[in-house]
This record gives structure tokens, C-alpha cells and sequence, in this order.
């Protein structure tokens, strides 16, 4: 087991989990044992997060409590209003979610009166009370009352975002793609949370180390870049011929491949019909065009499938959220994910603590500092 | 490879490192080639946090110029201590350091013009500083200078804890451990800052991350846990008792033994003399007389040797430290191995993404909500 071979851990089994499958013959997700299909078809974001927290799907009357206590948990503490309010709105958002959520631990810590589920749900049912109360304060000046009366988080996302109750059609847009980023398995968030939690650190430091590992642009920055991508062509053959130019300057085409599915990422046709279909709804194309001729010089020329990140661009662009809160989107989903994660190492924890492969210097004398150039 | 050989990745290369050495022999630590003997002895605390972050010992000129540009950094931006009046004086000081570091990104973000060894350097020179203002605002009230004209880290953080310079003993005693706590190869807090590394974040994020890691008692908080117990015994001989009753009922006891040194902790040694010439120099043996007998109990009941973190806490104790603020310290120390990984990572980086053995249920069909119990 040489250092270089395992170079990333890839293939390295780092542990067991219940959670998730990721790939299997290359190309399925389930949680818990649901297709990523009926999750996204029958279920609801809300299911999606109990069935992953709590390890079961809710029976009628436990999804209507869960809903219910995650509405009553969309206010923010005073200070943290405050601490927002001195991060400059020049901020990457994914900064504001960071230090946020690990600013809460200063005002709701866990504690024997508080546990890890009691935490799990206030930051699902808060992280968008956050993101869009700094978003507002520093765009129009505006203190935004993070509480409403939306049933979904979806809805209360899009309400505190542009002020209005959102479409049902635009809801449940958002809430399908809330499913689809909900859980990964050991992906790199979810990972290193688990490298905090196996430390027996308290579950604020455990999920802020999840929003920092996300923050890459190798994990959750993709679907930014996606629309940077795609957003920078005038239509289909604009694109067609700015994509092969890229590959031919080797240049890096985010939304494409994956590390585990080998076959294709089934969360792609998903997002891709309701991007359509929002497309559709809005009479409005180009970009959904644009990403599918995208997707077909790829699959042509580097054989890449579009991952999930792809047409969730497309689709978020349809929903009127500005490009930087899409990363801040995955963070609201991977929230049930992470959580779930943090809970089952707590369960059966043994310290994450690998090796190294030392290729340093051999033990050297020390250097009086007059004979050091 | 089993999932459960491999639990907590015991014995797994994870990658590669040219920062330290750890146990090899079952013993020895080397920070780029030279010996912690040595380095305790002969260096500094910022002559040893350049060799990490910087690759080589400095010469005087350079430690000349880095001890001055370090001196430099010690001011708090505005906004950032008005976040840290906000966050109460019952805070987990670990989550105020995670909040503050986090908080940073907004006020200095990573940039151009601001690179990884700007955002290092600026950490391990204001650490302190947002500990302590944090601690003197919320114990009494005092919005303090965090500039000092001292010419150490350490001597910073005492001046600024106690309000007073330090004694040259004292300034030395805590620069030896800030050499010792530096650097320990994958750690856990290390090894998880590189995941986060991992996906291109930022260099806050990743240093959050191993603070967030560093907070669990499996981890830094073993050095407060060392400092409750000794400080539970009257003298040697209760201790004796206590020791062996807990012995015999399976309790764990904090500072002995370690994942990685098989035969000692070269560490220890080190700290244990300092922690004799403090108490000597106090007239006060009673903290040391008891760890020693608690160290000799270990070795004699359970063969298990005295690690860093158990002669560390009777030192901090005799300079003045409160037992909430020993984490923290291993904070400031830590930053500059947190920071050395991190620019090692970026340089020759791979998305660190391992595989999981999946132990859940098989496929299972959807569920109608009302056939759900």
C-alpha cells in the first residue's frame, strides 16, 4: 500500500457506512435503500432529511411534526443578526455559512438539552435564514424577517430570496434538487466531517468543517462554474465551438465525470427534465440548449457524462438565484447528509488518524544560525 | 482491504509528506529533517514555524524580518472584535477561535495580493490576540490592545493574558511548547485539514477545519482533561489511590499512550523538565509530585508511557494558564503545521476521496406515506 497508489485515498476503504451506496456497477444512488429516482419522484427534501437523520422514512403524522418543528426553527439569535451584519457583502458566500453556523455553536451549543438531532434540524431549518439575511442586509440595506409561513425549505429559500412566495412549479424545482445533493456517501465534505466528529469535537465543528471542504471549486464549486461556463456563449453552436477549443487547450470543463460513477451520474437525467421544464415554463431555452449541446461534444469527444452539477446551473438560473448562492444551495441540502454521517461515527467512532509516506530529509544536525545562508 | 481492518485508517498511507517524522523506531520526531531535541534546545517557536511554513531553518536576517513582519500582525480588524463581543464569555474558547479564524476570510480574504503565507503568518500572529480579547472583553469587560512590543508569540500571549510582561523563564517555558505542539505528520486535525485542502478551498477554511478537529477531547482537549485529573488529588498518594480505583473500573486516563509511538513520546521528556524547573522556580512541586506518581502508576499498571499533552498541563498551570485556554494554545502552535500541510497539499494536490464498505439495507421498494408506521 504505497503512498503514490493511494494518492487522494481513492479506492481506499476509509470505514463502513449505512447511508448510502454511490456507484454501484457504476451508475446507481440509493439512501438507506431508496433509489435516488422514487426519492426524487415521490419524496419530498423534508423525507429525504428525516429518512437520512433518523434512519427511516416518516409515517404521515411524523413528516407533518417534522415540517412543522423545522418551520419554528427558521428565526436567528440577535448576536448572530449582528455578527452578519459586520461580514461585508464582498464575502464569498460560502465564508457567511461557515462562519455563521460555527458562530451558532456560541449561542445554541450542544449540550445534554440539546443534541445532535436538536442541531441537525435548527441548521436545515436555518441555513437559509442565514445566507439570505447577510445576502439582503448588504444588497438593499434591508434587516430581513427570516421567518415564513412556507411549509418546505425550498419555499422559505425562494420567499426570503425574492420576497414572494415562490411558484409551486419553482418549489418544487428547488426541493427535487435539494434532494439530489442531499447525500454522497464518503465524498470529501463528508469525509473530513467525519475525520472532526471522530474526534469526539462537538457537531458545530464537524458541519463548518463540511462547509469548508465544499467550498472547493473540485467539489462544491462546480455548479458555479458550470454557469460560468455555459452563461459565457450566445447559443448552441457558439458553444460547440468554444467547448472543442477548450479541449483542445486541455482546459478543464466543470459538470463532467465523477470520481465514483464509472457509467453515468443518475442525479444528471433528473435535474436535466426539470431544467427543461422549467425552460419550457419560462419560454425561454437558449441556456437549456446551450448545456445540452455542451453535453453531447462531451460525451462525443472525452466520452464524460454531465454529473449533477451540470444542469443545476440551467435550473437554478431558471429559479432567479443569483450564481453565488448556488454553492450556499448544496450546503442547505448536504446539511441532512453531513448530519446523518456525523451521527453514525459518533455511534461506532475510532479516531481517524492515517499514515504518511515520509520522502522528506534524513535526520540533520543542527545549524548554528550564523552558518545558515 | 476491509472496511473494518481499516477502521479510523490505522496504518493506511494516506499520501505523502516531506514535514515530519513521527515515530519512527516508535519514538522519534523530526520537523524537516531535524530533531524535536534539538529544535527544543536550540530554536525558537518562529524560527521552527518558518522551517515548516517556509522549508528550511532562517537565518538571522530572516528571522530577524520574520519576527518583525509577525510583530506587525497582532491588530484585530474592527468588525472582527465587535463578532467576538457578540459571542458570550460561556463560549467553548475553541469555538471562539474557529469563529474568529473563520470570520477572518471576510475581512482579508485569500487573494492575489494576500497568499497563503501572508494568511499563515497573519493567523499565527493574531491567534492570541482573538483569544484574549475575546477572554478580557467577556471576564471584565476591557477591550484591550492587542498589540504588544513582545518579541515571541509566547511572550504575546502572556502579556496579553496576564497584562503584564512575562518573566524570561516564563516566555521561554511557553515557546518550548509552541515548538513541541507544531507538527505531528496526519494527525487528525491535520489530516483533515488537507481533505479540506483537498478540493481547492481556501486557506481559512482549512485552518478552521483543523481547529473544529482539534477541539475533541480524542484530540487537543487531552491536555484539559490531564489538568482535571491531576488537579483532583491532594497530593501523591491520593492520586495513587484515585489512579488505581479508576484503573480497576476501565476509566480512560487522559495523556498516556498514543496511535502512533509504540515505546515513547519524545515530547514528554521535554515538557516534564520544564515543568520541574517551573515548579521549582515557583516553590510549588505539589502539580509535579503528583504527575510524576500518576506517570509512574501508568508505566507500572498499564505500560503505558506519559504523552505531550500530560506534563504540558501542570506547566500551563504554572504560568498563569486557565485550563480553557490550553486548547487554544495548541491552536496557535498547530496553525504552523496545519499551515505547512496545507501549502504541501495544494502543491501536489488530488482530491482526497475515499471509498466506503457500504453495511446498509439492499434496494428497497417506495413506500406509499400512509402504509408507513
Amino acid at each position: 500500500m504505497a503512498g503514490k497508489k493511494t494518492g487522494g485515498l481513492a479506492e481506499v476503504i476509509a470505514g463502513q457506512t449505512a447511508i448510502s451506496t454511490v456507484g454501484k456497477e457504476g451508475k446507481g444512488l440509493t439512501y438507506r435503500g431508496y433509489s435516488i429516482d422514487d426519492l426524487a419522484q415521490f419524496g419530498s427534501f423534508e423525507e429525504t432529511a428525516y429518512l437520512l437523520i433518523y434512519g427511516k422514512l416518516p409515517s404521515q403524522t411524523e413528516l407533518n411534526q417534522y415540517k412543522q418543528k423545522l418551520s419554528g426553527l427558521r428565526k436567528l439569535p440577535d448576536g448572530l443578526r449582528t455578527i452578519l451584519e459586520q461580514l461585508s457583502g464582498s464575502t464569498h458566500p460560502m465564508d457567511i455559512l461557515r462562519t455563521g453556523i460555527s458562530a451558532f455553536s456560541a449561542f445554541e451549543p450542544e449540550a445534554l438539552d440539546r443534541d445532535q438531532y436538536d442541531i441537525a434540524d435548527r441548521l436545515l431549518a436555518s441555513c437559509a435564514s442565514i445566507l439570505l439575511y447577510w445576502h439582503h442586509y448588504h444588497t438593499s440595506g434591508t434587516r430581513i424577517d427570516t421567518e415564513t409561513d412556507s411549509e418546505s425549505i425550498a419555499g422559505h429559500f425562494l420567499e426570503l430570496l425574492h420576497g414572494r412566495k415562490p411558484s409551486g412549479l419553482h418549489e418544487k424545482a428547488l426541493d427535487v434538487s435539494l434532494i439530489l445533493y442531499a447525500e454522497h456517501e464518503f465524498n470529501a465534505s463528508t469525509f473530513a466531517a467525519r475525520v472532526t466528529a471522530s474526534t469526539l469535537s462537538d457537531f458545530y465543528s464537524a458541519i463548518t468543517t463540511g462547509i469548508g471542504t465544499l467550498r472547493g471549486p473540485l467539489h462544491g464549486g462546480a455548479n458555479e462554474a458550470a454557469m460560468e461556463l455555459i452563461e459565457a456563449f450566445e447559443g448552441p453552436n457558439e458553444a460547440e465551438n468554444g467547448i472543442l477549443q477548450m479541449l483542445a487547450q486541455k482546459k478543464l470543463i466543470m459538470g463532467f465525470g465523477h470520481r465514483v460513477y464509472s457509467v453515468s451520474d443518475p442525479r444528471s437525467d433528473i435535474i436535466k427534465k426539470w431544467s427543461r421544464t422549467l425552460s419550457e415554463a419560462a419560454g425561454e431555452m437558449k441556456l437549456y440548449d446551450i448545456s445540452e449541446r455542451i453535453e453531447q461534444i462531451m460525451l462525443r469527444e472525452k466520452k464524460l457524462f454531465a454529473n449533477l452539477d451540470f444542469y443545476s446551473a440551467s435550473a437554478y438560473r431558471l429559479l432567479g438565484i443569483p450564481t453565488p448562492l448556488f454553492t450556499p444551495i448544496f450546503v442547505i441540502s448536504r446539511t441532512s447528509g453531513w448530519a446523518a454521517h456525523i451521527i453514525e461515527q459518533r455511534a461506532g467512532n475510532r479516531l481517524i488518524r492515517p499514515n504518511a509516506d515520509y520522502s522528506g530529509p534524513d535526520l540533520k544536525s543542527w545549524p548554528a544560525i550564523r552558518s545558515r545562508s
